[in-house]
């Protein structure tokens, strides 16, 4: 517990007096959101084309929030605002907007002011403004930076795309091993422009190889005199430009680093990449994850328009269309059994039913499971194994209650049987085939959360269709 | 571009000679990752019960890593691993262990090893690990630690479960605003115990408010006679300890924060927050997230045995039973029907199915956005109108379809427009209780992953029959 010697009593521990509450509330979900009525007034401002109040009303604000502002207008408010609002228009605000609508807030926005805002953006927000667009306005932006920014942006867009290398940011602080912490400190009081932000400082060979990084609060906790290469830490490890962006993202969790050099394939440092960058990613890729669980564009935003949206979800519901079609070619090899038996109409979408959401269930945890890397060599068979014996007992339980349903809704004891080893059947390959599935996908270099999603209820509707209905035109006819 | 005026050449940007490359490679998904090699030698290691050779493949490994090798082994080949290897067993690699399984671990282990692991741990890491122990394992361990520690983490645990005050660590790095640059580094270099990291310099008066803070790398390049008072953040903002875990990593992700003081009800300094516990939490907020949509427990682990799993897994199941039959109450409704057209019995899963993944994907753009309080206020309606109208439109487009694969293979042109009609109004029905669902749960303070799926495709399923079932029955009959 590190203190103010001249406050001995105001240790936080001791100086604290809260008392056991309950659960946090709900209400709090907006501690962090700017309240109702302030965003109904921003609306009012923006209706009644009142630039003052509107200013008066975002000034106060952080970038991130009038971003989320900017985003939540409808389109047409949205060119109002930004005619209102142009010339307040920031690097900060621009880099926080979401890129479903950035092309449309750029377009509205006066040139200059897209260009001074450019100027003010670090060299990774900028690679992400620009890497999107047509080869023409990204030269028209970059050409408001000077030379030494716009190589730097230039030199990031050299990497592929999703890659460290676009995600880092080439503004490094770096020093020779054999500094001492005096000399660091004299170096950085000396020099005129340093990052926004930097949490390290990394230590350099004259080939700039990256070897080692000493934090700050190491270097301001220690002697003058004590050399930078007795203060580096454990934690130091590199990133190659070209791994991918969600690989750093679960690095810098899985490490709990907070920065990491970024280094090109001759291990020579061309950037560093800082934890508030990959934590964005890691929210990225696990809203991606469960919208393509979802069968939705991973790119869908809730600023979408009508037209988008509908492009999004369509193509979707057509490949559903198709496998749905699937399954009743199924049940239309049985129809002459549904005709003599109708309960057997009214009972099967039972079993496709359970078999789809056992399949769900065990799909989602393997898909999980893959993104974390914890699915992979002598774990996988045991969690197949796991899998295969959870579906068929949940196949068992569910079989002795519906069959009894069955039995009692109908009065036939055959009846029940049919459906009750249906159920066993389904269940326990809708296990195997959500687990088994994914993996197959992510082996052949598919993404598992993409596609697994159809495949497997398509399995679990045919099998189940199919059991029901074979059974019980062999059984019941 | 801060960089070693003795390497002019030495620029970062300049330095890189990479040549655009293709997207990231999926083998690179290992890069982070202890190689198959490795951990099967470790595996070989473990059943040849070679202490020795174990700890030498281990050495060089991160905590986190070795951790997750402890989660993949199997239940017994575990037991034989912390037998081999207990004395390694350190605070680090404790705290990095999956909830899942850290009793057992813990169990396995010699007390001795299991208090010298906790006297190394941070503040926050030890409340992790009591949190959900029973009193008497949690006074063991916290018997471990001296005084002070013992009191900060008694401190913690009388804050709510999943509050920032669990979260926060209370070591602290303080100082008061009329302190110089020199006088605090001074300070920091006398200070024999600091907290393992820190980012900032906190400011607070004599009462322990805090006033803000100051970047460790402003403190750096500033002259020794600079007021601390000058150098503050913008940034600045604090946490009170009984909000939610949840909205503080969203503040963190939101306002790229690095470190956050928490406060007391008095808004008195009692902890502080720093980025890497925030990206874990939000982490696993996703996490239960996703598993909560597909309707498994998100307390649901790779480690979980079988009998865990099934209990998982079977209580969603049973809701799915219970709604399906419910589904199957309708179709009873026109057994008649049915068996006057068995057609239509093979016809009626696509309506519900279509039914049944168009809700599904407004439901889970609709959860994701109400977890990123993207949807409140005036963009509600924006947002519903504009899922019934791509509803309506998906609805009109499939019944195109559907009517004349409909007509073409059962040859009723009567058969076709029914099915037609049932898609739309299905459709967009879909949409409405994939949005309008999940906005009254949040309403009502339940939580809209969890409930919300069950619900929209008991909807759909029961409205696609009836809408299908009952048209046919009025047309066809």
């Amino acid at each position: 517990m590190t203190d103010d010697p001249r406050q001995p009593d105001a240790d936080p521990v001791e100086s604290a007096t809260p008392v056991p509450q309950p659960e946090p509330e709900d209400d709090e979900d907006d501690e962090f959101l700017p309240r109702p009525e302030l965003l109904d007034r921003i609306h009012a401002a923006i209706e009644a084309e009142d630039a003052e109040t509107l200013e008066q009303l975002l000034e106060p604000m952080h970038a991130a929030d009038i971003a989320d502002v900017i985003e939540r207008l409808a389109p047409a408010e949205r060119q109002t605002f930004l005619r209102l609002y142009s010339i307040e228009m920031d690097g900060e605000i621009l880099s926080e907007i979401d890129e479903a609508i950035r092309d449309e807030v750029i377009e509205a926005l006066p040139r200059e002011v897209v260009a001074e805002a450019v100027r003010e953006m670090d060299s990774d927000d900028v690679v992400d403004l620009v890497e999107d667009m047509d080869d023409e306005d990204r030269a028209e932006i970059l050409s408001a930076l000077d030379a030494e920014d716009r190589a730097a942006v230039e030199q990031s867009l050299t990497w592929p795309e999703y890659s460290a290398g676009r995600l880092m940011q080439s503004e490094v602080v770096t020093a020779p091993e054999h500094w001492t912490v005096g000399e660091t400190i004299d170096f950085l009081r000396a020099e005129e422009w340093l990052p926004e932000q930097f949490y390290h400082i990394i230590l350099v060979d004259p080939r700039r190889h990256p070897l080692g990084y000493v934090a700050l609060g190491r270097l301001l906790s220690s002697p003058r005199t004590t050399k930078l290469a007795d203060l580096t830490e454990d934690s130091f490890r590199t990133i190659s430009a070209d791994s991918d962006e969600g690989d750093v993202a679960y690095a810098f969790n899985q490490y709990h680093l907070i920065s990491a050099p970024v280094v090109d394939d001759d291990d020579r440092l061309v950037g560093v990449i800082t934890i508030d960058d990959a934590m964005s990613v890691l929210d990225e890729e696990h809203e991606e994850d469960i919208l393509r669980l979802a069968g939705v564009g991973e790119e869908s935003a809730i600023t979408d328009t009508v037209m988008e949206t509908l492009w999004q979800r369509l193509p979707w519901l057509a490949v559903n269309l198709a496998t749905a079609i699937i399954a009743s070619l199924v049940i239309a090899l049985f129809e002459d059994t549904i005709g003599a038996v109708v309960a057997l109409a009214v009972l099967m979408p039972i079993v496709a039913s359970m078999g789809g959401n056992a399949g769900t269930q065990t799909l989602t945890v393997a898909v999980r499971a893959l993104a974390t890397k914890s699915l992979s060599g002598k774990n996988v068979w045991r969690v197949v194994r796991r899998e295969a014996i959870v579906g068929l007992m949940n196949g068992l339980a569910f079989a002795v209650v519906m069959g009894l349903v069955a039995w009692i809704w109908f009065g036939g004891v055959s009846l029940g049987a049919v459906i009750a080893i249906a159920m066993v059947v389904n269940l326990a390959i809708a296990a195997l085939a959500g687990i088994l599935i994914p993996l197959g996908l992510e082996k052949v270099g598919a993404d598992p959360a993409l596609a697994s999603g159809t495949f497997v209820t398509t399995v679990t509707d045919v099998v189940g269709f199919f059991a029901f209905l074979g059974l019980a035109s062999a059984v019941l006819l």
